[in-house]
């Protein structure tokens, strides 16, 4: 397998507020992430200089809303003269576009392509989405074998954060801490959906959605659009002085069904997701200064801790407890506020990781930079059917 | 935009026959496919030797299959250890799942990378089908504005053939012509869902299903997969003594629904495709040895020669009447029976189209082999929401 670093550069990034975006259509989303995104590139942007783009895109087919292929972000870029590709692997199809787009540059076939994520979560209610404890048959997720056993994704979640418990010694106070520490940057993250920030007593005492899982265990359905521009290694200081460089770039998958699964501590996409991905930059978890890790319920991102090797098995949650993984620790995770608080638009999910990493890289992220030392950053989502997908990316600031 | 001769080379492809496969599940028809793909492979192949795939998969969403991701493909093949993007592009998922792993190979990331297609079209009624007259809000297609209009494939089709009745004096009897040529090859092809000639008379007599269509003019609904492997060029002959290389890999885009068109005599996804694939290829229509084309219904196969280069606009149908485009006339259009009689399992048809291009340019092809001249074909599929995608492949017996 050979790498990336060298390659490829990230010019420009851009997304919208994620929220309950009723008063914008689908199409209305991706145009504005796509000129924020085209607007932020410091030495300018055109359409026209594009060659090729992937759009990320899952809720389309699922949610009633059609077929999507590429041509949808042709429409909202304005651009019918590229090929355009819509990649779909479940929550990770954000950070897999980006992936795709990243092997686009390499490939020699294309200088510059875009990366786009959009989805409308909102235009279903709640009681068929994917936070529906009970789902089943008549759920959105139609007849896939998981939720035609009645399991919703609190319920498929409750089955790890039980085990977890039950291994490691786990509390459900530990799970409302990552919801306290998500929130406290989520609330200093103005595209973030919840800027609010929760005491630990709230997120306690929060109603019970799937035990031993709470309200606050639980991401919001959110609508949301993100845009990242990616070029050429040697072109990058065309667009901008300040690029930021694609060191790794990865996909991990696993079985898509639950009865496949041999534990539930540990989610294997992540797990081989990241071997590979640190191989490919040549670094260790200890190289990074932060990372934006999957955290649709508070528990799994104790899992992703140990997964991706940030600590040992079981130790995620003592850390935690330290404020170890703190905007202010000693590696900082999710300091965009995570899917809890910044909202989780599945494929625009990962390409809004790609924004911040960026930002953060650029040490432009405001009242939520974190210190830089090696100027390292990774994003990371796992999902799909039974976690069966996991994407990474390891940004550096150096080429 | 770079090229991507000399650097990619197919060494394996296997498909399964398509047809109404209700005694196989989806990842029966995955396994069968892949495991014909590499037992084709001349020097042998192992599951480990794969770096990467792309999976092809349109039906999934929209059949209320659930969410597809990559990992079912990790399933269907038994490999945990790559990563596998799940590429959609609406009836051109298939080319652009090829495409997407050509790029791979080209990136230097992947020495061996598989593309499969799979679809199980027949698990919903013919009334809720694509081939549905009516469609409306209630069919399979959802919420798409189109569908919701009362357009389901043959009344958008209509839209086409009745203004290439108007403009360019084609005859219905020029439809039925391209059912009976498709189904005179078809009738030699192994894989074929209909293996069996048609006459004229009977496909001029076939029940109307939207005018001016008839039955015979529509592809049929058809369960189906396929597979190819793909590998750097320079390591092709570990795996055959006749690889056969990719030349040129495009996918062309327009306006996803009808009510932007501005003509309807042209397919302009297509013709975007055609530009960029034959640039990139460095070849001429009048290079080609033969092509796989769309036929997803008779009239659209007319637009495509136009469409592509192969002759000009208004002059399909007049070739065809003089036997131009049959399998010995002067360029072969779908020697392996088209989607009409082999049918058109959505994603798997564009990765069949590679193997029938494979076992042609190898002179494997039997009863349908085409005479080779420069040894060079030409693969394309045009499908998604008001044909907004187009993708294309041309390969050659030659590095």
């Amino acid at each position: 397998m050979g790498g990336l670093r060298g390659k490829v550069a990230v010019v420009g990034v851009g997304m919208i507020r994620f929220g309950e975006l009723f008063d914008k259509s689908f199409t209305d989303q991706m145009q504005e992430a796509y000129l924020n995104c085209i607007n932020s590139v410091d030495k300018g942007f055109e359409t026209k200089m594009l060659d090729a783009a992937w759009f990320g895109q899952w809720s389309g087919g699922i949610l009633g809303q059609g077929a999507q292929a590429g041509s949808p972000l042709a429409s909202g870029i304005g651009n019918m003269h590229i090929p355009i590709t819509r990649v779909e692997n479940g929550c990770a199809s954000g950070q897999d576009a980006v992936r795709n787009a990243a092997i686009g540059v390499a490939s020699g076939l294309y200088d510059v392509v875009l990366a786009l994520g959009c989805e409308k979560m909102r235009d279903k209610p709640s009681v068929e989405s994917l936070i529906g404890v009970g789902g089943g048959g008549g759920g959105i997720l139609g007849y896939h074998p998981s939720w035609m056993l009645g399991m919703g994704g609190p319920s498929m979640q409750a089955l790890y954060a039980t085990r977890q418990m039950y291994e490691h010694g786990v509390t459900q106070e530990d799970f409302s801490r990552v919801a306290v520490k998500n929130h406290y940057n989520g609330a200093r993250c103005p595209y973030a959906h919840f800027q609010k920030e929760i005491t630990l007593e709230r997120a306690k005492a929060a109603p019970p959605v799937c035990w031993p899982l709470n309200l606050m265990d639980c991401c919001p359905q959110t609508d949301g659009a993100a845009a990242v521009i990616l070029c050429k290694a040697e072109i990058a200081k065309n667009f901008t002085d300040k690029p930021v460089y694609v060191w790794g770039s990865h996909l991990g998958i696993d079985h898509a069904n639950y009865w496949d699964k041999k534990q539930f501590v540990s989610i294997l996409s992540t797990v081989r997701a990241a071997k590979g991905v640190f191989e490919m930059a040549g670094i260790t978890p200890q190289d990074l200064d932060f990372a934006e890790v999957h955290d649709c319920f508070t528990n799994i991102e104790l899992m992703h801790y140990q997964d991706m090797g940030f600590c040992e098995m079981g130790k995620g949650h003592l850390l935690l407890r330290e404020g170890y993984w703190n905007m202010d620790g000693t590696l900082p995770v999710n300091p965009s506020g995570g899917l809890k608080a910044h909202g989780h638009p599945i494929a625009a999910t990962g390409v809004g990781q790609i924004c911040e990493a960026f930002w953060q890289l650029r040490e432009e992220a405001g009242a939520r930079q974190v210190k830089l030392n090696k100027g390292l950053g990774l994003t990371h989502n796992s999902g799909g059917p039974g976690f069966g997908t996991a994407g990474m990316h390891i940004l550096s600031r150096e080429l």
